[in-house]
């Protein structure tokens, strides 16, 4: 059986902690001085783990193992939200080192080997997995012209530049090279823990779906201004939101999620009738059924408001994933492993976070298990989770990680 | 009677325009640097009329006359919105200043004159009428000391002492100096257009009741929570947004009028459910009654919502200003004004929008007249009115005040 060493894990993620250090979280973001650092770190750590290790052109840090056998690709993200967690992307790098220092270590494995990743900006400082997208050969140099910061509008290609990559290549899927895509994270969510329980393993990551949503009005003085004379496009926005919250719960699934993560009114000041309004909404589902249901009801509700509304209001469609079913194979492994080390205390589980597995999914088989999140708390520095779990869930991984190996001979 | 020279006022008030040119409108924040260089060549315009000009510690520039017969105060403020119009305040200044001229120059009122105000931050980037208040003294240093700009924070104390200010003696209204104060104004709103109408007289001036809500809840990933777990601080403050659109309208009175002016959620991000929200919320009559009843229903809704909603919500009620009538003597000296100039074109009305008129309304005998904004368009760089509207109305004042200054020798 494939070991983990608790003591090198735990050690390995403390040391990334202090790469952005804030309040108990870490504030990371992709292509910051301080995330570079953090991704030459890896580099160091992945060498040291007997892998040839890289930083690509997009900032994947990838480190290739010289085995000669069946191979896994294992990894995860290691920017952060902003004033993020520590573990979010932080976890999922450190295990797959672990697991390829575990597998070089393990006697009965010595021709299989694990390859390690750190994806790019899976947490959409610039866009959301553009470093897993980039390795299955998804994105153009022509898409990356056309990013830039969300935060303050840099061109991603001079991020790129101040963070020393322009130039490099790109890493790029090697056919045949993986048996497939395993990644480990935090739940960021409540489920686990409420349930008592140790390992979720993943069966599909949800889809997302997301849009912007505009309102014109006219902005105009809140005292003189009629309210029968009033284009108000926050008004408008609001009643879109609420109509919504009305008729979304009437229409959902039993683990369907919908957002409204922000909602802007301009000029935004007490005494101005609001000119313009901007609102951010999203909903998830694991069933692409369920997402078209969600979207016709969406699109149905702005065109009610819109119709008796004096604001024009158009909703533009940001992005649209498809759920991403997980390897069932894939699964059996992680919950015979589970199984075997936490007897009955394991789960099978959709993901409603969207993760980098979800874009090797397209390419290969993959799979990916959660562990238990403190409160479910998720997005915010105060994220955290037990070192227990973390190590139950290292050993949980390397023991499906052997095991699908040694499968792989075959 | 008392003749304008409508070449001088317009050209006074182009000359105002260009401190701080924006688009065809006008950027010009208290205390800034240009607002300063405005009020500095106010002093010299106060001067070169006739007037003993000084501005004053909290910014106020007053221009005194030496006439020793009956005096009226006029005047409004100087400062724009940010990125607002080129007359909102500033006609109303350069008009005191004209009248000023316009009475000296008449040979039937030479003992009579006519002092001209610049009144400090009506526009309140630190604290809406400090200035008109200063001088009915109504502001304690306490209550300086206590003021920071709404924009960065500034302490007013610190931006006093960068506009030179720092230990300037404020000036206060000399007892019995006045037959009482006039404004001319905009009228920031459509109505006079609409009818096509020159002159409105004001019979009062709305009162505001301010409140900022906060709601606080759980920020937590968007697409983990699910939705039974959720304390949506975005959610709550929608929902109540949306019951005083729905409610107001049953209790309005005829020109009522309600804002929703801003409303934020934090942190704002498409995949986090907004953990804390904040909502700017107004209300606005000339019937104190109607104040009250507005005050008592978003009271109640406040409490319906909370009650109803996982999220802790608070309202702040931040200002309550009561409706200040105007004085019928003065009422009836601009209609009759009005009438002479431009028979029939001119209607009592209040105003929803606040002024310094209401400030000094509390301390002598006020009077206050608009003239059409072109589309009522106000705090917007594109406001805008005929300079024939403008003529009309420096004509219809001077004749209002010839007649006041006339009667006030008895």
């Amino acid at each position: 059986m494939v070991k983990i060493n608790p003591d090198r894990l735990l050690s390995d993620l403390r040391t990334l902690r202090t790469f952005g250090t804030y309040k108990t979280g870490v504030h990371r973001p992709t292509y910051s001085d301080i995330d570079m650092q953090s991704r030459r770190w890896l580099v160091e750590r992945m060498t040291d783990a007997g892998l040839t290790a890289t930083i690509d052109g997009i900032g994947n840090v990838i480190g290739r193992s010289p085995a000669p056998g069946p191979k896994l690709l294992l990894g995860s993200h290691v920017e952060t939200q902003p004033h993020g967690g520590w573990l979010d992307g932080a976890m999922g790098v450190i295990f797959a080192i672990e697991m390829a220092r575990a597998v070089a270590e393990d006697p009965a494995l010595q021709d299989c080997g694990v390859d390690a990743a750190a994806w790019a900006d899976e947490e959409g400082h610039y866009m959301s997995f553009i470093g897993s997208r980039s390795f299955i050969g998804d994105v153009t140099e022509a898409e990356i012209d056309g990013v830039e910061s969300k935060h303050d509008g840099t061109p991603l290609r001079d991020a790129l530049a101040s963070a020393g990559l322009a130039g490099l290549p790109r890493a790029v899927l090697e056919a045949d090279r993986y048996l497939g895509f395993l990644e480990a994270h935090i739940e960021q969510g409540p489920t686990l823990e409420s349930m008592a329980q140790k390992i979720g393993v993943v069966t599909s990551i949800v889809g997302t779906w997301q849009y912007e949503i505009i309102a014109e009005g006219i902005q105009n003085h809140a005292g003189t201004t009629a309210m029968s004379l009033r284009r108000d496009a926050g008004r408008a926005l609001i009643k879109l939101a609420h109509a919504i919250d009305q008729h979304f719960p009437e229409i959902a699934a039993e683990r369907s999620v919908w957002t409204v993560g922000g909602l802007r009114l301009e000029p935004g000041a007490p005494a101005i009738v609001p000119g313009l309004a901007r609102m951010l909404f999203q909903f998830r589902d694991a069933d692409p059924r369920q997402l078209a249901r969600f979207a016709a009801a969406f699109d149905d509700l702005v065109a009610a408001v819109a119709a008796d509304d004096p604001c024009s209001i158009t909703a533009k469609q940001l992005s649209a994933s498809t759920p991403s079913l997980m390897h069932p194979g894939f699964q059996d492994a992680l919950s015979a492993a589970a199984e075997q080390h936490v007897p009955g205390l394991h789960q099978r589980m959709p993901s409603g976070a969207g993760h980098d597995a979800q874009i090797l999914a397209n390419v290969m088989p993959t799979g990916m298990m959660f562990i238990p999140s403190i409160g479910g708390i998720s997005h915010h520095w105060s994220e955290d989770s037990d070192e227990a779990d973390i190590v139950i869930g290292g050993q949980v991984l390397a023991t499906a990680v052997g095991d699908i190996l040694a499968k792989g001979r075959a």
